[in-house]
């Protein structure tokens, strides 16, 4: 385990500085005395864009790749073409650092509200992928703007792509108490890609003989998801799928401010990356209303990712006691919601 | 208003025959005494294929094409490899008969367990594309079976398309009360076909100034589904997200057991085709457990397509009034579900 952690920083806008701000002093706290941290700030986003026209300059890149890690806030805003950030910012990273695992617990967590009746016990993970699928910017419109338009998008998948997500999924499932492994797709419509990824699933499964295994189309999955969440161990599913369902799963477990993500490279070649998985809202940015709390629980991820397990166990428990308290306790700002985790850690 | 209908029927597999049988029972029972009902039974789906090999010969469909209108059950089983009914006989039917609207309603009607706390209130209805987007089947496979295999699914979106739907929907939202639409696509990423459908919503928003619009990636309108299902009208949306938002719907509107839907070709070129959004239920099939509302509410749908309003009203009333009085009674058998709803629509 290294004892320094360089940590590249993108706030991003929106929310993204002040719940970053919150992850970085837990991080902080919990870290013990004699690991370096570095951090680094790199201004990407969408005052950058209006500034520059920038979206992420290869220099950027480059030196990004450097980092250990990457704990990002979040990124886009109305004022910027749809698209523009998403696809030259946030995507780029994804695909140029090859983060094949996008990584997003689900948790319900005691006295969270949940919209489901009779709060179901939830404590799933979905392994989706982050570097396939309907993801890759593989697509094209001809004769844009008229009325003979035609837009399509490729989805593409390779064995390579599909097999590694799916392993790193078995694993994870083999190595949790339930040892339950969902693979979710749309295999009877989307025939080809879903007939890759079944047999696939199908192949690598005969490795893992411990680990029990099951199969539903997307749109039976959100009916689970509702109906029956504490039926769900580990899922693993395509680049658009896992971005419909970890959505879901973050609306019955409390909210988007609770969901955190990780966007990992598993062998290492390139730093993994950290995020919520809840966007800028502009709509409260600056007031100190976000939630930090998926933040500092993705700060967590970042820390077991580079070996510090007590450390991210601790920011978990965290959460998990800070939550158990909040029960019919006013409202607290950003920043109240940093410093009583980084107490709590520190502790 | 035609005092005839000449109705192609197919049950299908499953359970698919069961809730035909109740929904046809109920069609009989609401229709005026002039209107002569005549029906036509089509042997297609899965016994069909082990039997011949055949999913969907072009002189059945040929033969389809002559009807008012088809009522469907349900399509698949497990002894059949996804896909091939699915493919090469439900989407066919969709597709060769220029199915491009999908009408979903989704109403929490009284008495119905919802998942959700707090039972807000849902009427909303989908309007999902049914000849485009990712459902066109149009990709492959390369490399088959190997490790170098490639497979691509291609979603393909024309102007034409997509305006047809979204003018439909826009129509359709004028008409109702509340008199607003939601588009719901994932513009952020699926760059080209998101500027389409955006392009053209937009566009033909300008036409029904009295309509209030809205945009949500289907990320956040899954969250919307569970969180606040009450803020949506009318969803138009396309191929695919319709299928998992639907699903979803359906979830959190008392279940897939009440889901109805009409593949509808406005135009009237072709026959439209209602169906049930639930699936043919193998482990339950041949029991009398099966709901046969869905199919019920299905035939709704059907009459108004086919000009009887009052008389689909009539039966969505009735069972408005049958799930009313359901609370608390023991579990009904499928004939007798559409028994009590046979007498309702007949008084
Ligand atoms: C912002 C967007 C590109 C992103 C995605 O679709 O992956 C987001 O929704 C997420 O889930 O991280
Ligand atoms: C069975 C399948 C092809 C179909 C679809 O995906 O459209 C079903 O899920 C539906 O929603 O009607």
């Amino acid at each position: 385990m290294s004892r320094s952690i360089d940590l590249a920083v993108i706030p991003g806008d929106g929310i993204g500085q002040e719940v970053v701000t919150q992850g970085l002093k837990v991080l902080n706290a919990v870290l013990p005395q004699d690991v370096k941290l570095e951090t680094k700030e790199y201004d990407l986003g969408a005052q950058r864009w209006h500034r520059t026209g920038e979206t992420l300059p290869d220099a950027e890149l480059e030196a990004l790749k450097g980092h250990d890690a990457i704990l990002l806030g979040a990124i886009g805003d109305p004022s910027v073409p749809s698209g523009v950030l998403e696809r030259g910012l946030l995507l780029k990273l994804r695909f140029a650092f090859d983060h094949f695992i996008n990584l997003r617990p689900s948790k319900l967590f005691p006295n969270t509200a949940t919209p489901l009746a009779g709060r179901p016990e939830i404590d799933f993970v979905v392994v989706r992928e982050g570097t396939e699928g309907p993801y890759t910017g593989n697509g094209g419109s001809l004769r844009t703007g008229t009325e003979h338009e035609v837009a399509t998008e490729v989805s593409v998948n390779t064995a390579y792509g599909v097999e590694r997500v799916v392993r790193d999924a078995f694993a994870r499932a083999a190595a949790r108490p339930r040892k339950k492994l969902t693979l979710v797709h749309k295999n009877n419509v989307l025939v080809y890609a879903g007939h890759l990824w079944k047999n696939t699933f199908d192949k690598v499964a005969a490795e893992f003989p411990e680990v029990t295994t099951d199969y539903l189309h997307v749109d039976a999955a959100t009916i689970f998801f509702v109906t029956q969440p504490e039926r769900f161990d580990v899922i693993v599913t395509d680049n658009l799928f896992g971005d419909i369902l970890t959505d879901l799963a973050a609306a019955v477990t409390g909210g988007i401010g609770l969901a955190a993500s990780g966007n990992i490279n598993p062998t290492g070649a390139f730093p993994s990356m950290f995020e919520p998985v809840h966007g800028t809202a502009p709509d409260i940015a600056g007031q100190g209303k976000a939630d930090p709390t998926a933040t500092i629980l993705s700060v967590a991820l970042l820390l077991r990712h580079l070996g510090y397990e007590a450390e991210a166990a601790r920011i978990e428990e965290a959460v998990s006691a800070d939550l158990a308290e909040r029960d019919g306790q006013s409202a607290r700002t950003t920043d109240e919601i940093g410093d009583a985790l980084a107490v709590r850690v520190a502790s």
